[in-house]
């Protein structure tokens, strides 16, 4: 299962509460994140956030966030899998689609194309995707974006990007939710996170066939 | 152009040669190498190279490759080709291919359908293949894997890999000039630097179309 939506989305929060749920439920649970969940993706990571990288051209950047989902499925999610594990992911093809093909203007035939050689067609069995509407999205990155700069940090490409940066990548994820009716599930409410991680458990028990 | 070849080949001192020799002929000539030779392509080539991506994935590292081609293409080849440059570059996709895809066995079909989508199916108009019969392969690349051990590198994974590794290496390059006999010209004879450089000359002059 894939997590997916925006910086502020909400979507690692609700991917903590539903790996505890799961585990509460006693399933054994990997959780894992892209880009950077191995040694080799942190290094991957550092590089796109790098301030010296500034001048990445798209392309290269495509790259290397599916060097490192490459390296995350041979090193991380295929092992859990194999042994029977659910594996929970914080962002997978869809966020590149949604970023590099759509913010990024690569297209999504692009990205899908390398999903296919480089990722050998794995996908989700469930993706769920919190799109909250486009100006909530946009305010709550603008406010995760002034928090990081008051840290002094200066970690996140993605959330220098203005505003019609960010409308293209919602618009992006928003086909994508269109288009992959049975796949994704898109929590477009902006309920309150612990009404979201109810309903997010009730669609979790229905894909798994789980009963009350 | 593109200069190729396993490592030992000669390849970088007949590219340095050949660069000497049109500059003195009033041509502007770039000299690159791939990877590596933008600031984001040193850090990829840091990232291949380094100790700590012994369990690099094959496939991760193939997006790696593209990452530092396509940031090679986006900030050297397409600005020098643009300003009427010669562009002259150590490596290129036939590298890729003959190791990723023949070496670690990917296969020549992902490699080129990574080159179409990643580098706009750009090709070089010409490119020097300098291929020794194997064994003489081999016994360079032995020579020179030696050397970096007793100066206490450990910068080439290239060059811990076995006979094995290398003669699908030379097979794929073989294949390559089989299949490609306009582009490549290979250079399969073991004679001195001047009488290689001297070959590659009249090569360059009749593709050029220069006249003595």
């Amino acid at each position: 299962m894939t997590f997916e939506g925006l910086d502020g989305s909400g979507k690692s929060t609700q991917l903590r509460k539903l790996a505890q749920w799961l585990e509460a439920e006693g399933r054994e649970v990997t959780v894992t994140r892209q880009p950077g969940d191995t040694r080799i993706g942190e290094l991957i990571r550092t590089l796109i956030l790098d301030s010296r990288t500034e001048n990445l051209a798209p392309k290269a950047e495509l790259g290397l966030m599916f060097s490192d989902r490459a390296q995350g499925i041979a090193e991380v999610i295929e092992p859990a899998l194999a042994a029977g594990r659910i594996v929970l992911c914080d962002r997978f093809t869809d966020s590149t689609e949604a970023y590099q093909g759509g913010g990024r203007q690569l297209g999504s035939e692009l990205v899908l194309s390398l999903h296919a050689a480089m990722c050998a067609g794995l996908q989700p069995d469930l993706t769920l995707l919190l799109l909250p509407d486009f100006e909530r999205s946009l305010t709550r990155a603008r406010a995760r974006n002034t928090r990081s700069a008051s840290r002094g940090k200066d970690e996140n490409r993605f959330e220098k990007e203005d505003e019609i940066f960010y409308r293209r990548v919602w618009d992006a994820y928003h086909q994508i939710a269109i288009r992959e009716t049975v796949r994704v599930i898109a929590i477009e409410g902006d309920e309150g996170i612990e009404e979201v991680h109810q309903r997010i458990v009730e669609r979790v028990k229905q894909r798994l066939g789980m009963h009350a």
